[in-house]
C-alpha cells in the first residue's frame, strides 16, 4: 500500500520558511496571501496490505523519524 | 480559501531525502518498506473567495515560487 504522512508545524509554532514564502510571494506580486504554513510529505511504499496495519505502521513511522511530536503534528493517508 | 500545494519530486528523479528516510527507517527496525519520496507542502490562507480563481492563483504561484518544475511535480488542492 502507499502512505503519505503529512507533517505540519504546529499551530502557535514559528514557521519561518512559510513566513520567508509568503514574502517571497508579496514581492512577486501576489495579493490576498495571508498566513502559510510550510511542511512536508513523505510518500512510502509498504508492503502491508491491510489499510489499517499499514496506517498504523506509517503513524508509528512518523511517530519515531518523520516528525517531532514537540513542535509538529502529522496526519496519515492510505491510498 | 485554504490552498494546499503539495511539491514532489519527478519520478525518475534523484531523491536523497527520501533515500536517508528509507534507510533510517530499515535501521529503526521497519520491514517492507519500499520507495520513499520525500516532498514539500505548502499551505496558503487566500483572500480569493472563488474556489476556481484561488486554484488558478495557487498553480501560479507553484509555477513561479513553490515548485522547480525541472525536477518537481505539484498538486493543488483547495479547501
Amino acid at each position: 500500500m502507499r502512505a503519505r504522512v503529512t507533517v505540519m508545524p504546529k499551530a502557535g509554532v514559528l514557521d519561518p520558511q512559510g513566513k520567508a514564502i509568503g514574502h517571497a510571494l508579496a514581492n512577486l506580486g501576489f495579493a490576498g496571501v495571508g498566513e502559510v504554513r510550510a511542511g512536508k510529505v513523505i510518500e512510502l511504499e509498504l508492503a502491508e496490505s491491510d489499510p489499517a496495519k499499514a496506517k498504523a505502521q506509517a503513524e508509528e513511522m512518523a511517530r519515531r523519524l518523520l516528525a517531532n511530536l514537540v513542535i509538529e503534528s502529522y496526519r496519515v493517508e492510505i491510498a
